[in-house]
């Protein structure tokens, strides 16, 4: 019997089933560095122990997306490795920063489950939750998938398609304890523009673009230990290209939009989200975000966005995500929707 | 006269000669990030201070093979600067694992010379040591490779051909102090076989493949500091292509060997090693391991497995090894064999 | 009103104003073990806590390249963001050691400015400041660029140039408190070359060479939150290539000096630097010293070189840097004028 691991299909998976997926991870000052060298990320609570002090926190905590990423990659060997299509996010929440020397391991829970008309595959709902080494929840989202079947002679399993909510409410957000932005230094921070500077359905074009190298998008999807073949082995695809985790596009957008969103700090919230078209190495990717909603928040001096960020790549428009067929158009790369702690 | 290091030529060695090498290096968390940003590493001892903790250690140690580079890094400018060939290893031991904030230092004694017959270049072998800041030997092998003569005039020194171990015994492995497997949480490390799941002659395909870039093999091997111009020099050769350190490929087949031998731990052993065939950037490398020999330790849970790891490029099949000429394979790379530490 | 960093041009800047940059920065061990990866660095004081604590100093400090490039990165943003040319460096020195868990900031007073005769651009002279966590100064340089102006309209400034000295004074180096180097252990520094076998005059020949890559630059110059739209956007510039950041350049030749300066170990003063041809990915880089002037200082066992650095691409010869017209030959990339510690 071969002893690696052929991944699960979709009868593989029943409703309210936990996986807890291998191989905690302990982060350290290196896995900030290499995020840094990787991303032109340059928001100050995450780059400055003596900054992050100032609001509140003991320290700078590592990228909210260092979290997310290293969480998403425990789950890639029980979840998307027969995968055809990574199809949506919902009801993400961070709850914890994470600091260097934290541990973290992940499970998900199976929500949903409903084979397609063609008998061949289906979607699986899980819900994934990260931990720390004290057991504390540290983030939390749901995601969807299509995965084959490997015996299509199997009958259906009953459907079940969770109610998801169309984006987090504010009032669910988590706060980190002890926040607090009430002397704020926006010098130090890099722009001047607070909570109330934003208008929802206002656009902000991030400007900058930033070309992807084969080295660099297998480096960091290495990093959270995501080993999906079609990343790193040129020989998967026919075509000869290696497709760049989605991932990587999410956290090179959210770099790029400190040009414009310098005081957008903290990443509390995932509504929901959309790989719309591959990237490849060589592209060169741009970023714009679109305002959709404001909120305050209980913490001192602490606001909250909820942001439409949109990653390009050479053909992209500022404001411009969808054809009148109501598809993306062929240039977009992301469409996130997630929510910020920003000073009010 | 030149102040830079011209390397050493075969008629600079002499038996029982110590050479201290330079450059002692202190590791930290930083270099494990990279580490697993390079390579598709995720045994979970080395991933997760809990884990770690769960077996025994203090904490997660450095990849074993972040030790030995290191130590062979130190080696270059003074063994191989002048080699024609890295002809093989031997006797390789692991005494202690190294953890953030070692400073790893490293002497070669040698022990054999051989001068070729065509007058031009012979074979030196040396036993190398590294040890720590506290003077604790970490690693040790034998090495010996092909040295080109300076003076062509020179007699040939008494030929001294060391007697080498053709394994090193079970019961000579080194067990890390504490190390105890009785309570191995399979599920976290992310398979389920254990040393008794594993028969001797059992070939296990690791399935996976990474097509290597030249950003990636030049970070990694001046991470170890080891700067052979072949490795870096794009000019140096005369068809332009820069060869791939030796080490980079054992990294990487050890990295994919996970998917297979997830629970095979620590490296405590290397019985031998070759070079078969130079790898390239471009090159997709997969990786094959034969099961040579089981053993019991002391150690509570712990067996251990002498494996042949072999990585491949395009071409390679699991389980062949040798053409009938007895020659390598076009397409193998690397041929190694090796003891690791596994929960019974 | 757009949100994003327009960048200052040259009416923006007056006499005396001085620019707080942002984004403060921990740096931490992993960006040491990056700075290893990214450059061939051996130098034995960077790389060893031992061989530090032997000299006099707490632990090994993080290379002053680090400092510098953290430091300058900040810069950018308020500096150089429409910048036409980097024009020069001149009376720099490292006043302070950085070490992991130390948090970099700086700000730029503006010395001097002087518009050109077209009218539509001027240059800015500098002095930046570098420092940590406590408030002490860790490096200063002045640097001078060429600026476009917005209004071609306005009026220019008087002219105010500031006197520059051609060369930091020996006296005026800041030696790292507690700095000896009595008992320094030449065979782990690696050479045996002391500051008595340098002669002013003398030419060392560095011999490796390095092959650079997109990935490198990149990953490198975004270490140093350094976002530049030359060195990311293969868009920018018509012909397609992303220019690399040039203290990218000083970093590989600093490293690559190492062969025949191995005991050159800490950069205190930075008397000059021209950046006289742009360098791109696939160039091959070499470099060479001219050993400018020497000095004693008051640290015991501890003297100081002044040196003049090189860097070519294929086809640079060591020693020969202008053409019969004055003008750098094509082949140089760099020439830096700098001091640095070595044992005497």
């Amino acid at each position: 019997m071969a002893k690696t691991n052929p991944g699960r299909f979709f009868e593989d998976y029943s409703i309210g089933q936990v996986i807890a997926h291998a191989v905690p991870r302990t982060l350290s000052g290196g896995e900030r560095a290499l995020y840094h060298a990787l991303y032109p990320a340059r928001h100050a609570l995450y780059s400055s122990d003596e900054f992050a002090r100032a609001c509140g926190l003991p320290a700078a905590p590592l990228d909210d997306l260092i979290a997310f990423h290293t969480v998403f990659g425990k789950t890639v060997p029980d979840i998307s490795l027969n995968a055809v299509a990574n199809l949506g996010y919902a009801e993400g929440r961070w709850h914890l920063p994470v600091y260097p020397g934290d541990t973290l391991r992940s499970d998900s829970e199976v929500i949903g489950l409903k084979q397609n008309s063609n008998g061949k595959s289906g979607v699986v709902w899980v819900r994934t939750r990260g931990v720390n080494q004290r057991g504390e929840l540290v983030v939390e989202y749901v995601r969807w998938v299509m995965v084959r079947k490997r015996n299509m002679d199997l009958p259906a399993p009953e459907a079940t398609i969770p109610e998801l909510a169309g984006a987090v409410a504010a009032q669910d957000l988590v706060l980190p304890e002890g926040l607090d932005f009430s002397d704020y230094d926006f010098s130090l921070a890099g722009e001047p523009h607070r909570w109330s500077d934003y208008e929802v359905g206002e656009i902000v074009d991030h400007v900058d673009g930033v070309t992807v190298e084969e080295a660099e998008h297998m480096q960091a999807t290495r990093l959270w230990q995501n080993t999906a073949k079609v990343h790193f082995d040129a020989t998967f695809r026919e075509d000869g290209r290696r497709l760049i985790y989605g991932g990587h596009v999410i956290s090179v957008a959210r770099a790029l939009s400190f040009n414009g969103l310098a005081n957008a700090q903290m990443i509390v919230g995932l509504n929901g989200g959309a790989h719309a078209n591959p990237c490849f190495a060589g592209d060169t990717v741009r970023a714009w975000t679109e305002i959709l909603d404001k909120a305050e928040t209980a913490a001192p001096g602490v606001g909250a966005l909820r942001l439409r960020l949109v990653a390009c790549k050479a053909g992209g428009i500022p404001g411009m995500l969808r054809g009148e067929d109501g598809k993306y158009l062929p240039h977009v790369l992301l469409d996130l929707d997630y929510w910020v702690l920003i000073p009010r």
